[in-house]
């Protein structure tokens, strides 16, 4: 019997003599890093709301229960039973039985009413009908992408249970080595921002920690040939953690599975959903500049297959030396700070991912809060000594200036912007200044995938903001449900309308006006000196966005990306350029996350900032905190232990 | 055809083209770093004495002619012929022919005379009888080692130059990243003294700078695990380069090829040899010491077997982006500093390995002139703040006081002394002294592998100071030839022998006294108050040497190690200790190592030696030089490019 197969059955002796004697258990398995208790008497269970509560707080182990398949009541049966115990207010809208694991899926549109005080719901359903209840929120807008994993999942349930009960078991395994360290490896995204990658490793473990490609330099991807990644086989790899969806960081974990990785990803569940969006479009965007993308829509899928979500704050094994729990970094929806607690007290890491350390109108500023953590890798994005951005009141007051001006002479407001997160910011800003009389209430139009994106926001108000998720809970006031916002879905038709049409406002893709509908938009609307394209984000050299800040207005038409054709433009509109709305902490926001931490960090990293950057912010907080502070290259390795 | 063979082919064109009509090139091949030329007209090639320098430069190849074997004459009748041309003074003691290649190996006593006024009388054979003549030292002593390893090598001299093609061709493979990096990994002897094992890198290259053991801590050996090193395969080496014989640099070598490496060594010609004597050594206590080695002495002869030698001074192509170059070290016979040149012209990197910058009787200096050296990895063993040595000369004299004094009382002095180096420096002192009547001439007795280790140091005089090779070329006076010096062969009845005989002084091993005949000596006369036991080396902690010096003098005695049946023995001898006789730079030697290079490196990394020893270093030179200086750990990765 292999070690792991004794300790289940240790765990199972464990539990045998801590239930009631009238419960009975049938089998005990690992499922990722939860330990699954299969039971006849799922009632009994659940009729002792803290059993399951003592019994994870005893074996230290997170714990689902569910019935032994032999003592189901049939699906239709219960299907009624379940309906009846749900209050209809709930809005059930799915519901799903899986009659191998005893789980049946409950989607709703207000998943707290199907969950009860406490859980007290759920547990009465199990009490009813013996199936063990999961619920998940039906998308209050629809949402393609929500949709498609959903379904992905349902459909390779039997298989995804096999790969959890894998990884589960080489989580549990025993520990190899007796020796002792911890290493940072920088794979990527040091004295650059771009390519974020790397591996956090001990004698037991290896973890990848982000996967990006570098948005302008494609062929700089992270460096996973080196033996310390994937030189040794993508096999080697315990798992992968990813902080955010945005491409920089995820857009090339598909091809880890091209590689034979075949282990897990630990994400939030809205990043898994954002993440799949984005790779399939980078594919897409591959393919029409006649790239060769480095894998194919297949690989993307094998990912999401492989995904694990971790909720904010829950303390999760990983591996037999590692626990990670995910804390809100306030960047985009799902973004996490990773902290790593290494061996049984011996070390801890955290990883900020790209961080807000102020609270904006979509999210929660990022968590600095945690009980130990001896080494911080800090993004420097805007670490430069210069980098302090406007405050966010006065962006959002020339904003609504720039709007007023625009509608009063008549014209159209047209806003290039990224389609997660940014977007949505600006949405929630025009709701309120709306509702307010700030602004008048003209339409909103919404083009390219910022519809889509989100609708996958508002599947997922817990990682909002506590108002705006109270009020999408409890008001029923979702503000992307606001009357003005009109999903553009009509293509070039619907456009045409739109132009020839009065005062409004449109945001549309590519957020640097690099393609997508954008390119469109200025053909229909750009010779009109009334209308205004105002900027609301950050334009990098090299793309079109910063060339017309730069004052070109001979804009090339014709195929949608600038190129082909040979008619250009003249560019009449005014132009306006509104800062502050940034989803990156500034130089204060960094140094205030350092500064607010307690007990603070012995030695920082830092990373995901040009060269001038991180040194500057390297060296501030040398002097600032009398900390050991690095400003890493790609390709070393740090020691910790 | 490979791009390697079209590179040779290109190569013979070339040749071809260059040499006069009437010489034909029948081959091109590789061997080890050498390109190998293969002519119908071998006396052709050698009356035109600048032809393969010419060759050579042009090439930027060593170059080695060979007689095509269809043209050799019969080895009888060149045995004739060749002995004619060699003057008798020379000595010849064997004439070796290998049709298989057209060379043949001349030992003689005085190799000088064989070569000729630059290598007149070599071209001179090759003239008269086509066969490249290879010409080694008749060792003055005979030396078991030496003798064992040329015999092998020449049993083993087919696979051999099998081995030798491969890595031929592997080294001059086409390069095939064309990504840039220089790394160095450290996987020992960092903030320790002990396990000496580094890792150099780019994106085409691996190299392993020596892989020892640690003293005292058996169990703490390289991290060679790690995938950096060879994690991901040891076939992914390119090479090792081993800076000298101590087993803190070469005990684990032989284990590479236990784990599958199968590449080449570079080191100079005597520390193969000691290397052969240390490893076969530490195999042997091992055993005596209940340990299971962690290798055979087949893995020695591996080791052997893939050596490629170097001689001080030569540039040597080791992988397509990397030459290397040793430099006298000063520390021991053959040591090494190894100077890497990366790319062409991108970066330098130096090992120091274990230097003494100071001449001492033995040795010439370390050599720290190199023309770009842009990262030092400096030894640290002396780099304490109060690590400053005795000088030489007061440590002279005060030897010959003590010996004075001990003799004139008519006792025995007795010196526990490590076989490879101290001990052959105290016998230059002590053969000075008797020459100038500075001490009486009273017999040396040498016991253990002392005579061993003298037979080798008077095999390559070309590695010893040059006023001690001057004497043993020029003025035939081997100084370990003087009729004092005598071979303790006899075992114990010999040490009886002495043990009862009149004033004499003895070197015994082992140097600490952890086991070894100087445990025996102890028994002989440990209990004489008129003989002195003198220690001139560092005694380790818990070692009996350093229990002796605190003041012990209940001695355990019986089965050779002081465990088992538990008599003791009452020191009654007189204890002193003479400092001095180090083969380490003290702390202002490796000061000055760095102050007097020109230019001087940007970084250097303190390594090899205790935590405290490598952060005073580090801290002194980055205040005193203004260089970025580090003190690593053990599992750190530095990037330079």
């Amino acid at each position: 019997m292999s070690t792991v197969d004794k300790r289940l059955e240790e765990m199972r002796e464990k539990i045998t003599n801590e239930v009631p004697s009238d419960i009975t258990i049938t089998e005990v398995t690992y499922e990722g890093p939860e330990l699954v208790v299969y039971t006849r008497n799922p009632k009994r269970f659940a009729q002792n709301g803290d059993l399951i509560r003592q019994l994870a707080s005893q074996l230290r182990k997170r714990i689902t229960v569910r019935p032994d398949p032999s003592v189901l009541a049939r699906p239709d049966d219960a299907r009624d039973d379940i309906m009846r115990v749900i209050p209809e207010e709930a809005g059930v809208t799915d519901l799903d039985f899986h009659p191998d694991t005893g789980e049946v899926v409950i989607e709703a549109q207000k998943p707290g009413m199907v969950i009860g005080r406490h859980g007290s719901t759920l547990r009465e359903i199990t009490q009813e009908v013996g199936w063990t209840p999961e619920v998940v929120r039906t998308p209050p807008i629809e949402s393609a992408t929500v949709k498609n994993v959903r379904n992905f999942l349902k459909q390779e349930r039997d298989e995804r249970r096999d790969i959890l009960e894998r990884i589960g078991r080489q989580i549990h395994r025993e520990e190899m080595s007796d020796d002792e360290y911890v290493r940072i490896s920088t794979l990527g995204c040091c004295r650059e921002v771009g390519r974020a990658a790397f591996i956090l490793s001990t004698p037991e473990t290896r973890i990848l920690i982000d996967c990006g490609d570098k948005p302008g330099a494609e062929d700089e991807v992270p460096y996973l040939q080196v033996p310390e990644a994937l030189g040794a086989g993508a096999s080697n790899l315990d798992a992968v953690v990813l902080t955010h969806a945005h491409l920089d960081h995820s857009a090339l974990i598909p091809l880890l599975y091209k590689y034979g990785y075949d282990g897990p990803i630990y994400t939030t569940e809205p990043t898994r959903d954002l993440m799949g969006l984005l790779q399939l479009d980078y594919l897409d965007v591959a393919a029409k500049e006649g790239r060769a993308p480095p894998y194919d829509s297949e690989m993307v899928r094998e990912a999401i297959k492989h995904t694990i979500p971790l909720e904010y704050g829950d303390v999760t094994d990983i591996a037999p030396d590692i626990k990670l729990t995910m804390h809100n970094a306030g960047h985009i929806l799902g973004s996490a700070v990773t902290h790593f607690h290494i061996g049984d007290g011996l070390y801890n890491v955290a990883f900020s991912g790209d961080i807000h350390y102020e609270d904006t109108r979509l999210f929660n500023g990022a968590v600095n809060d945690f009980p130990r953590v001896e080494t911080l890798v800090l993004e420097s994005t805007y670490g430069g000594r210069n980098d302090y951005q406007t405050d966010q009141e006065d962006s959002e007051r020339k904003l609504k200036h720039v709007i007023n001006n625009t509608l009063d002479r008549g014209g159209k407001v047209l806003v290039p912007a990224f389609a997660v997160g940014r977007s949505q910011e600006i949405m929630l800003v025009l709701e309120e200044a709306m509702r307010n009389g700030e602004i008048p209430e003209v339409p909103v139009h919404l083009d390219g995938m910022i519809w889509e994106a989100t609708a996958i926001h508002s599947t997922y108000p817990e990682y909002l903001r506590d108002e705006v998720r109270d009020r999408i809970f409890h008001e029923d006031e979702n503000p992307f449900l606001a009357d003005q916002f009109n999903h553009i879905d009509g293509g070039e038709e619907e456009r045409q309308d739109v132009a020839d049409g009065g005062p409004c406002i449109i945001l549309s893709t590519s957020g640097m006006m690099e393609g997508g509908p954008i390119l469109s938009w200025l053909e229909h609307i750009g010779g009109e000196p009334d209308s205004t394209l105002t900027f609301v984000g950050y334009q990098a050299q090299g793309t079109l966005g910063r060339r017309i800040q730069n004052g070109w207005d001979e804009i090339p038409i014709g195929n949608g990306n600038g190129r082909g054709r040979g008619d250009t433009l003249k560019l009449k509109m005014d132009v306006e350029v509104v800062d502050g709305f940034s989803g990156h902490a500034d130089r204060q926001g960094l140094e205030n996350f350092v500064r607010t931490m307690n007990p603070r960090p012995e030695k920082v990293l830092c990373v995901h900032g040009d060269e001038s950057s991180t040194q500057d912010l390297s060296s501030a907080l040398y002097h600032e905190f009398n900390m050991r502070t690095f400003a890493p290259k790609n390709l070393e390795t740090f020691r910790f232990v």
